[in-house]
């Protein structure tokens, strides 16, 4: 029923995740309305950044070029090593810009379930990077699930010999939340990690 | 901070409509995880569907050739016509595979209001269709809106002398709806259009 082209580009949108056949096609025709010159860049910019975008040598942060544009930057504290579980995660602190020390990207989470072991998330790297650089804290930053604690645990038991300080981020109430719509193992986590108001 | 590459895809995501900062960034970083055929096919459609998609001439349908495949068609009873106001619903209609007349698109609904006035919707057009062909009835496949009302009024003002049954689509109680979800000029409609049971 739809031209070919158009068939080909709703086909196209559907391989994007939480993109289903009405958004695709709602998408597709909004393209026909775009100008000649974006929808050049668009279709360019989806071939460059195939092309263009790698992983930092050390870090593993996605960049264009070989070193991240953290890891080049001297200024920044390089006794603290942020652990993340994607890429995405160092640009989410970085919009932040709360978090002066260093990145280390995973492989995602541990998760045996969907048989991914501790060999499939890049840990060598990171432990190469460990005994070579000196961090004094490590601060897993990953979600809060099963997958981030076996992770974070499974990290923290393998270092168990070293001399470095381990966090993990806080868990607790969002800030805004309506204490009625909070699920109760978040209030369980609140409860059990709740701070001495000094 | 991002890399160029991703800042650019993220640009061109955020010019979709209803695709603001936070799903450009998730889409353009689910990019990277595509095989790097769909990138290329996705692309390449692209740029196919502003080459190729152009409009019906007889209907304004797009099309990839001359005709749309709804003009090709010779089985359709070319005696019913439905109007419709962009492009898409002809897709919307074809879906159905209720309806087996022929189309006509219109560039949007008339509404003074954000400028668009009678000469800009291509109303010529169709009136030089309904002058030359002869349809024994004209149905009006617009939103149900002010500018859905207003384009239906007008056209069937032009066409008085004409001898043509003129329809629009029924309004009323959206299956599957409840009562007191319904808002009130949708249930004043359903009233005022009640229909006799047989």
């Amino acid at each position: 029923m739809y031209p070919d082209s158009i068939k080909s580009l709703i086909e196209s949108f559907k391989c994007l995740p939480g993109i289903g056949e009405k958004t695709a096609e709602r998408l597709a025709f909004s393209v026909l309305g775009l100008e000649d010159e974006q929808i050049e860049l668009f279709s360019s910019s989806l071939l460059e950044v195939k092309d263009k975008i790698g992983k930092c040598v050390h870090c593993n942060t996605l960049t264009d070029s070989d070193e991240c544009f953290v890891c080049k930057d001297t200024t920044r504290d390089s006794h603290l090593l942020c652990i993340v579980e994607d890429p995405k995660s160092v640009f989410l602190f970085e919009k932040l810009g709360m978090f002066h020390g260093k990145y280390h990207v995973l492989d995602g989470l541990i998760s045996p379930l969907d048989g991914v072991n501790p060999e499939d998330i890049g840990l060598n790297k990171l432990l190469d990077r460990i005994q070579n650089e000196h961090f004094d804290e490590l601060i897993f930053a990953f979600k809060p699930s099963i997958e981030g604690e076996t992770t974070a645990l499974y990290i923290k038991k393998i270092l168990d010999g070293y001399n470095i300080k381990i966090t993990r981020l806080a868990s607790g109430l969002p800030i805004g939340a309506d204490m009625e719509y909070v699920d109760s193992l978040t209030l369980e986590r609140a409860l059990s990690d709740r701070k001495v108001i000094e």
